[in-house]
């Protein structure tokens, strides 16, 4: 099985990158891992001597910055690693596709490379947030901003098979994220989206409110993009500001710094458990092929969990049991 | 200065609630707390003996529950105590009302009772969010699901006058809570809103992220109240969370345990900035009166807080200072 890593792509590329690759190729020989990217730049961080022989460079000579209009910016650099990963997938030069770069880019690569699956309207894109049950799977969180209720069915349907193929969970429980309990309350959208949900023969458990969500009420829980995305940044936000806090606090006194010591082994454990690194990266389901898409901000462990990540959803065929479960006939 | 306080809403009613309006009656002298209710329900709780001269009670026979329909629930039971409570508002025989009842049955009786503020398209419930740098102001969490553009802007208007009048926070940012920083990024509601907020004169900081809330980089935070909702019960859910898993990591062992008594002292001073008591509710804002808002949860300190809050609003007369900002000649 090959993987194309786009070594340029993340706040930490290429370095962090190519070392999580590496360490990837170590704990699955089996796999073949393809740099994709500037080779002057990436060899300096291979192993020396000890570089693991499934372990290949493919040049490409462009990059696609975060700052840069992600349409525009795949359709004119052809040469650019986002795009020549994403057309080796396209090809079968590779089976899978990991990126830490910019995630409207990677969306845009993989539309028009790699296109959507007959039968879905909307690609979604799917991260595994940390709770207090493991983690669990929130779509849409940014690819479609202003989605429908007929979307949302799709996107129960991708996170139900993703939830249970990838992430084990038996019979996942879809929640309808809301702003009230029963049915019929929200916005139009969900209102909408509700009596779908409900028919859809999905095992939905009805609406699910923002505080239900870190206690891991639900295993898929279906929003749209924008709100997603709010609650992703939000969880994200308030995590850091905690531990910002906890760090403040419990130091500031010698007390509490000797207090501090003998709690940090606890508080580690906090910390990771709220590790996105730890699930690597998630799919844009919909699209027709495998692309994770991974945190900008991802260091070596987390490339290593995303091609994990990938392997796996190349092993569980989820792209064919997306296009089965939502083949026009379907719907 | 009279205000009233529905004793009958909220989880922790009426024992709560009559704590609560006593402290502030002893709090604030110059006040007359009017509490309505049950009578007999209301007495046992006051401090016998000792109960303060200037609180008194006004029967209110029926109650609103949480469950039941909040328009339905106002128009048929004309003797609630919400509706009895707001009625005192419109009849100049209170000068604010206080409630930790239904939110939307407040909402409702505020809008039959009171009306909108002219000029106002649609209230919004403001929340004041505890962040790193204090409280800050987030509207509209949960007023109006589907709003428009227009909307946003009138909710910048009105939450920065509150920021600046009750929250003292001068010439307040705004920021438009969006999924990415630059103009242009977002739905189709905040593409629209963005140019109107530019174009306002408020002290308009641009796009802000889920992520930046936390750390309180925006004095006034403008949303749909779905998103507001979301983002609200998302912070309460992690912070409940968050806490759940320190207190179990923290004591899992008898050194942590020791470390724990030293260091919580610091962690309670971090909860206790988290608490949303100490700011004790907000008012609903564009309604012709001052409807003040609290958490379902509230206990007499957060009453207290309340009731505080009422007694600025009607000091600053920022109900005047709402009807001139928003008055349609400005539109």
């Amino acid at each position: 099985m090959k993987i194309a890593v786009d070594a340029m792509g993340g706040d930490h590329a290429p370095g962090e990158i190519v070392k999580g690759a590496c360490q990837a190729a170590e704990a699955f020989p089996q796999l073949e891992l393809i740099l994709v990217g500037r080779e002057r730049e990436i060899k300096p961080f291979l192993p020396n001597g000890s570089q693991p022989g499934n372990v290949v460079i493919r040049q490409a000579e462009e990059t696609v910055a975060m700052g840069e209009h992600p349409a525009q910016a795949v359709r004119s650099k052809k040469d650019s690693s986002i795009v020549v990963a994403t057309r080796m997938v396209r090809e079968k030069e590779a089976d899978a596709l990991v990126s830490a770069g910019s995630t409207g880019a990677q969306m845009a690569a993989s539309l028009l490379g790699l296109g959507r699956i007959k039968g879905v309207e909307r690609p979604a894109i799917a991260t595994v947030m940390p709770t207090l049950e493991g983690g669990k799977l929130v779509l849409d969180v940014g690819a479609n901003p202003d989605a429908k209720a007929e979307h949302l069915l799709q996107y129960a349907r991708m996170g139900s098979i993703y939830a249970e193929r990838i992430l084990g969970l038996r019979e996942p429980r879809v929640g309808l994220l809301n702003i009230g309990g029963e049915e019929g309350k929200g916005n139009d959208l969900t209102q909408h989206a509700y009596p779908l949900l409900k028919a859809s023969g999905l095992n939905f458990i009805g609406n699910i409110e923002g505080r239900d969500v870190p206690y891991g009420r639900a295993d898929v829980v279906v929003c749209d993009g924008f709100v997603g995305n709010v609650l992703l940044k939000t969880a994200e936000g308030l995590a850091g500001a905690f531990f910002e806090q906890i760090k403040e606090k419990i130091t500031s006194s010698p007390v509490r710094k000797l207090g501090a010591l003998m709690v940090k082994p606890g508080l580690k454990e906090i910390a990771r458990s709220l590790d996105y690194a730890e699930y690597g990266g998630a799919p844009l389901l919909g699209v027709n092929g495998i692309s994770i898409i991974c945190h900008g901000s991802s260091k070596a462990k987390a490339i290593r969990n995303a091609v994990r990540v990938a392997k796996e959803c190349v092993q569980s065929r989820f792209v064919e049991e997306i296009s089965r479960a939502l083949r026009p006939a379907d719907r």
